[in-house]
C-alpha cells in the first residue's frame, strides 16, 4: 500500500569488535537518532568488526549513519587495527536498503548524501552495488582487494583505485568507506548430515554462481567443530529473483549424489517478510498467491 | 513487541447477498467508523449472505459491529429471507478475533459488550467458540440447527435453546445472533490431479477431525465443474497447534494411495502472518526459527 511509511534498512560495518565500549559509543549515535530502531548488533574480536542492523525513516537513517561514522572516525584508529575480515576503513561499509515503500533510487540518493558528508571529513568514498560507477565496483570484494594496507599504497597513484567521492588522498586514521544502495541479503546456512567437509565444499561449488550454480547465490562449504554435520553457508543477493526454496532444494539434490540429507538450516540474520512468503508460495503449491502477498496479510491492514 | 497497537479482526456475516445496496449500506457503517479498515467483502445470491472481514482498534471494531448490526436489523427482514447457507438472524454471526497484542479474554469481553448492545434492541444472543457457556455451543453448527425457522418454534419453549443474553423471546424481523471470541480461521483448498470426486471425498474423510484425521481440521471433498481436478477444502480452526503444512502433507500422503498428486492449492481468504511463518519453518527445516518469528522480521521494527 503506497500510503505506508517509507522505511530504509542499513547494516553499517565498523572496524572494531574487541572494545565493547567503542562499539556501544558508535551504536549510541544510532540509538539516539529519533525515528530509527536497532534490529541486531553483532561483533567479535576474531574479525575485530561490528555489524549493526537498523531500520528507520530515510532521512533518519542517513543522519544516524553520518553521526555513527563520525563517532567511529573519532574512536577507531586504523593505523593500529588488526582483524581477519577484509576491511579498508574505520567505517568500512554503509549500505542503504529499501525496506518499505522506498525505491532503490531513493536509497542511491541517500548513499550519495552520506558520501558527501564523509568527504567533508576527509574520508575517501567508493560506491558499490546499485550505486557502483563501474561494473567491477559492484562487488565490494573488488574494492577491498589489498585491504586498508594495500589501499594506503595505491589510492594516490593507481587511477583504478581513485575514489568516487573525495580526493585520491589517504586518510590514515579513518581509511576509506564503501557505500551504496543494495537489496537486503538473505543468508541461510544449510546443515548436511555428514562429518565429511568435502561433501559440503563440493555441494557449495555446484550451487555457487561462479561455478555453474544459481545466479545471485554465493555458497561456501565448511566444517563445524564439535558437530555431527557440515555446513553450506549461502548468501543470496536477490531473494526476489532467486527465492530461498530454490537454493535449499538444489543443495538437497546435489547432496543426494553422496547419499547425504539436509538435517537442518539456520537463518543468519533478519530477513524481509517477502523472502519468507515467496518461498512458502512454492512449498504450498499455491496457484493464486494473492493471499500470501505482504499487503493482503491480516497484519498489513493496520495503517488506519 | 508489547508496545504494538492492539488490533482485533472481525468477520461479521449478514443474511443478505442479493441486494447489493443493502450490503453496501451495512458495510458503510463499518467503513465510516474511524480506526477500522475493511480487508475483504464477499456476498453471493445463492447463499444470500454477505461476509465482511475487517480489522481495527478493539473499541472501534466493537462500535463498527454494533452500528452495522443496527443497520442490518433495519434493512433485512428475516421473515422473507431465503438462502442455502445455515443462518438464524439478520446479523448471523459476529466473531471477535485477536490479531495483534490482544488476548482472547479481551475479545471475549468485546463479544459480551456487543451482546448487551444487541439485547437492548430485542435480539437474543448465543455465545460460541471461546465465549461458549456450554461445550455444545462451542460449535456454531449446533446453535444453528433448524435454522431461523426452527429457532422461531423452539426458542421460547426448549430450555436447551435459551439464549445466553436477552429473554427467550423471538425477534421475527432480526432472528437471533451468534457472537464470541475465536482464533482466525485458515482455509486452504487443495487440488488433486484427478476428475474422480471419490478420491477427494475419501482423502477428506481421512484428514477430517471427526473420522480419524487431524484435530482442528475440517475437510470436505468436492468436484469442481469444468476443471481437470477435484478439491479437498480444508478449514483449520487452530493454525498455531496444527500448522498448514501438516494438513497439506497428510493430504499428499492419503492421495498417494490412489497414485494421485497435489496439483495446486488456493487460500480462501486473508490469513495471519504467523500461519505463513510456522509452515515455512517446517519446509526450510529451520533448527533455530528465531529469525522467522513475526517480531524479528525486518518489517516488524517499524514502531518508532
Amino acid at each position: 500500500m503506497s500510503n505506508k511509511r517509507k522505511i530504509v534498512e542499513s547494516v553499517p560495518n565498523y572496524s572494531e569488535g574487541t572494545n565493547g565500549k567503542v562499539v556501544e559509543a558508535i551504536v549510541d549515535e544510532i540509538r539516539q537518532t529519533p525515528k530509527t530502531r536497532i534490529v541486531d548488533i553483532q561483533y567479535d574480536s576474531d574479525y575485530n568488526r561490528a555489524v549493526i542492523t537498523f531500520v528507520g525513516e530515510p532521512e533518519a537513517v542517513l543522519q544516524a549513519n553520518i553521526a555513527a561514522s563520525k563517532k567511529a572516525l573519532e574512536l577507531i584508529d586504523m593505523t593500529k587495527h588488526k582483524g581477519q575480515h577484509p576491511r579498508i576503513g574505520a567505517t568500512d561499509v554503509v549500505p542503504f536498503i529499501p525496506a518499505q515503500n522506498v525505491t532503490m533510487e531513493e536509497c542511491d540518493a541517500l548513499a550519495k548524501r552520506y558520501a558527501e558528508a564523509m568527504v567533508d571529513l576527509g574520508v575517501p568514498i567508493y560506491l558499490y552495488e546499485e550505486s557502483a560507477t563501474k561494473p567491477e565496483r559492484k562487488n565490494i570484494d573488488n574494492i577491498r582487494v589489498g585491504d586498508y594496507e594495500g589501499l594506503r599504497k595505491t589510492i594516490e597513484t593507481n587511477p583504478d583505485h581513485k575514489p568516487d567521492f573525495g580526493p585520491a588522498k589517504f586518510h590514515p586514521k579513518g581509511g576509506a568507506t564503501v557505500t551504496g544502495a543494495r537489496m537486503a541479503l538473505v543468508c541461510l546456512n544449510i546443515n548436511l548430515g555428514t562429518t565429511n567437509v568435502k561433501v559440503a565444499k563440493r555441494v557449495a561449488r555446484r550451487v555457487h554462481l561462479a561455478s555453474g550454480g544459481l545466479v545471485n547465490i554465493k555458497a561456501m562449504g565448511t566444517a563445524i567443530e564439535g558437530k555431527d554435520y557440515v555446513q553450506v553457508g549461502i548468501s543470496n543477493v536477490n531473494y526476489k529473483k532467486t527465492p530461498m526454496y530454490r537454493q535449499l532444494e538444489l543443495v538437497r539434490i546435489e547432496a543426494a549424489r553422496y547419499g547425504v540429507s539436509v538435517v537442518g538450516t539456520e537463518l543468519v540474520g533478519p530477513i524481509p517478510l517477502e523472502s519468507a512468503l515467496n518461498s512458502l508460495e512454492y512449498y504450498l503449491q499455491l496457484v493464486n498467491p494473492k493471499h500470501l502477498k505482504e499487503e493482503n496479510l491480516i497484519e498489513h491492514y493496520f495503517d488506519f
